[in-house]
């Protein structure tokens, strides 16, 4: 990148018409700070990927820039491609207590943790990146610890906010520093970089502390054992269920690896305050009086191998659920994610227990940790920006956030709706986006990372719909006519009482096409193989109006 | 089924723990009547499975005892699997003029329409089935003509709701008659059977009135084309879109299959006013000016090949859209849709419309056809039944009816909470579940319908997930060694730069299980195969974490 160009330039690596993988680039001149670097992931289309990470290709380019990352918190979307992107380029890490806490996890399970640098950041950091100057703000979220930024550089001030809402009666004391962030507006923003998850959402966001009173009251109705299903990596509302369980002196035990390893990091690390009497392991559970026990649970989404769904299929080893026991879903269905929770409440319905749940705020046990509209708003009026980049979200958030920042006064040419690889510069005060760099979506699929490629994804897909027909025919290389076979063999074909007799017809019709061939003296093994594909594929989809993969074997003695 | 165990029995054979595939049946003695044969859409675990519908073993083999179906109304859950089930066992199919023309659609796609008996019927209709007589009760829903039915047995009365809500301002006079429900509870009613869809909604459906205001002010509002996407069965939201362009003297385009089919037929047939000016075809919009234009589209739901999303990506070809555009989504996106409506959102900003979108009732748009709790206690109320069977609903929404029932006096122990195939024998006025018939998913998979089987799924799961290699090995008859190969060929399989090496490395260590094997004078093919699965898999696992399906093939010449 040359200054002729641009002083500072600002980009997503991710994060962009996606909720997932955020990851965002500030860059003056000759240095680079990296803000994050979150996994998302797959939809089903991906069939068999696990998680997919930001294409880094352009800070590969240009790693004798980087001067490191910052980490605003500790959600899976921001840090979960950390371990994945330091095995192909290392960068010193900055990040709160807390946040630093979660990451070491992931690094100590991938064995990065005695190779990479890893500073603690609090609110009243100011760290010195070569010629970017980052101080921080604090801002509340539905987790611990976490940070707005501000850059200071020579050609203007840089504000990222991190993921917020303005809470205003916060559990555990996680206030945003309102003052702080008045200062910052007031000493000037060139531009504002806001994240939009709710921008579709009227209102202001409502109080974590509007849990504690639902929280408590039904500690008190439930007869029985109450189990609570939220997201580990928020504290506070495991801290809410703590209170319950001890203003109705349950124990508690933790179910699932996440909840166990972040509520370890949490207490360990003085977020979470959990009285000596308090835990049980699961195994004791059974020997307590239910109405003496609370459980806290991973699998507030579904996900079918987490402790809930196996709690509510009678499938978890130590513990189970009799009619009296009450279980609270504490988190909201992620987009894509109902029809697995629904699942999962039918289970409990069937085993009798009492299942609360709905969407969004309905039943009382669930906030947003995402400012709403008015939140949003509240935040550009503070920060009153020259510039704006509404980012964290898709195309339709990121659209009403430009609406809403028109409102309160930013001018409309000034609002980059941008795509990941956008590059907006700054020169002179003025800012265009007009170029763009490498950016895209990594798979991690087992162990390996790189482009699992559309063709790839392409078979997978016409297998999984399909299945597929195995054709090996042995031709010999000096003679004509078939050794043996054809043979075919099928795998996730349709079924159908008349499939033997397909086969043996697609057989047939395989040796008609290689003795044409061989008559018209074509040697050529692809020319052969692609008239097999395409007389036995044409003939199979006249008979079933399926058109399976057909992979043809010529093997050659 | 002998008549000393029971008189009257009552059944479901799809609509039970789920939504779709609503089938029901009731019989006295020798004389069975079924109610609908809906189809119900795989989800993404049924790869490649393009509908399901109720497996009919138990009519089948009572064939002679069938007197007839009767049909409630046309939604697809009700009407989906009739052209399927009628190709194995033909039955005569009672229904109101609309919902017999929209079977008679499908009938005709299946070349059944000739030797299939139809009957008009009415609410003013009785019907003498053998032992049972039918009759009729108009009820509110979605879609027009709908019917409940009484069937009056010497055992007692049964009701079956159909679908129903109580809309008291309802378009296009489609009144619910209370009257005569009030009539048929004075009677009598010995069990109740109905739908459960909005159980766990609080309060009562708002009416399909209130679409019409919002619908009109959007029309006026709108300064370019205006485009509404919704069911194009729910006739009576035609209606108001077709009111609503009258009044601003649009002229209506129609897109999608369904749309036109369902049209016509309700044109036809009396259920829809288009005045004769307004109507133009798709190819003729790009001429008329914008403000002039409306336009009813399928794809509501975000199916991908649809015409709102070709629209929303520019890809229809007849008609673009443009930033003075409007789209409405007139229907809200069922459970599990949710991602792709989105998706078609963002496409539709990314084009510069204006989008109105929304979940449930927020916009005006769109109201439920399905009763709330309040309508659901009415009912209950209104039928005043000894026993209660709560139909068409997930496992949480029949044990939410169970509920409401319990709350207006129906009796604990006279609540069934069925599965699929329980029956409810009723003798000498008392109803019991003991006993079960067949019941299950049947796949239609193409041209074919059968079970495609759980090795089928789960091999195209795999499939799909890990991929494949296809490991060839030649061997002879007679001698020991191994004439040519292995060949392995991937598809599917993980994307890694070191798989040729990988590759490479699975053909030797074939090549040495095959060679010790024959070193030990195994010549079965299959323990051979066994064994190749085993070493190749292990060792790709160890390499790659991934567990693709091996499929070992041995040629012998």
């Amino acid at each position: 990148m040359s200054t002729k160009e641009s002083a500072l330039s600002i980009f997503a690596l991710g994060g962009i018409n996606e909720i997932g993988k955020n990851m965002y680039v500030v860059q003056y001149k000759d240095d680079i700070v990296v803000i994050d670097c979150g996994g998302k992931f797959p939809d089903e289309t991906l069939l068999g990927i696990d998680l997919i990470i930001p294409d880094i290709t352009y800070l590969e380019e240009n790693r004798d820039k980087i001067r490191g990352m910052i980490v605003t918190h500790g959600h899976e979307d921001h840090i979960g491609g950390i371990p994945h992107i330091l095995k192909k380029l290392n960068m010193p890490i900055y990040a709160t207590h807390f946040t630093l806490g979660l990451i070491e996890l992931k690094l100590e399970e991938h064995r990065l943790l005695r190779d990479t640098e890893l500073t603690t950041i609090d609110a009243g950091t100011t760290l010195e990146l070569g010629s970017i100057q980052a101080s921080f703000f604090k801002v509340s979220h539905s987790i611990p610890d976490c940070l707005g930024i501000v850059f200071k550089t020579p050609e203007g001030n840089v504000v990222h906010t991190g993921d917020f809402k303005f809470d205003l009666t916060p559990h555990n004391n996680e206030y945003a520093d309102i003052h702080r962030m008045a200062e910052i507006g007031k000493e000037g923003v060139l531009l504002l970089i806001s994240e939009s998850t709710n921008a579709e959402r009227k209102g202001l966001s409502p109080s974590e502390k509007m849990v504690a009173s639902h929280m408590d009251e039904a500690f008190l109705r439930a007869p029985g054992k109450i189990i609570v299903s939220t997201f580990a990596s928020n504290v506070s509302r495991v801290q809410q269920v703590v209170d319950a369980a001890k203003k109705t002196n349950r124990r508690l035990a933790l179910l699932g690896r996440s909840m166990v390893n972040v509520v370890s990091v949490a207490m360990e690390r003085g977020y979470l305050n959990i009285p000596d009497w308090m835990l049980v392991e699961a195994r004791d559970v059974e020997q307590l009086p239910p109405e003496k026990v609370a459980i806290l649970c991973t699998g507030s989404q579904g996900e079918p191998n987490a402790a809930l769904a196996r709690l509510s299929t009678g499938n978890y080893r130590d513990v189970s659920l009799y009619p009296d026991d009450t279980v609270i879903f504490a988190a909201s269905p992620i987009p894509g994610n109902e029809r697995d929770v629904s699942k999962i409440i039918d289970n409990l319905y069937q085993l009798g227990t009492q299942v609360i749940y709905g969407s969004g705020s309905s039943t009382g046990m669930h906030v947003s940790g995402h400012g709403y509209q008015e939140d949003l708003k509240f935040m550009l009026t503070l920060m009153k920006p020259t510039y704006f980049i509404p980012i964290h979200g898709e195309y339709r958030m990121l659209h009403h956030h430009g609406l809403l920042a028109e409102s309160v006064g930013v001018k409309r040419d000034n609002i980059f709706i941008i795509k990941n690889g956008h590059v907006v510069d700054v020169k002179d005060l003025v800012a265009r986006q007009t170029r763009s760099i490498p950016s895209g979506d990594i798979f991690v699929d087992g162990m390996g990372t790189g482009d699992v490629g559309s063709i790839m994804l392409r078979d997978r897909k016409l297998l999984s719909e399909e299945g597929m027909l195995v054709i090996v025919v042995t031709l010999s290389k000096t003679e004509r006519g078939i050794i043996s076979g054809p043979d075919t063999i099928t795998r996730g074909f349709t079924f159908d009482q008349n499939s033997d007799q397909l086969i043996r017809q697609v057989n047939k019709l395989v040796t008609k096409t290689v003795m044409e061939l061989q008559d018209e003296n074509v040697r050529k093994w692809n020319v052969m193989k692609q008239n097999i594909k395409r007389s036995a594929g044409q003939f199979i989809f006249s008979q079933t109006r399926r058109k399976p993969m057909i992979l043809p074997i010529i093997i050659e003695i």
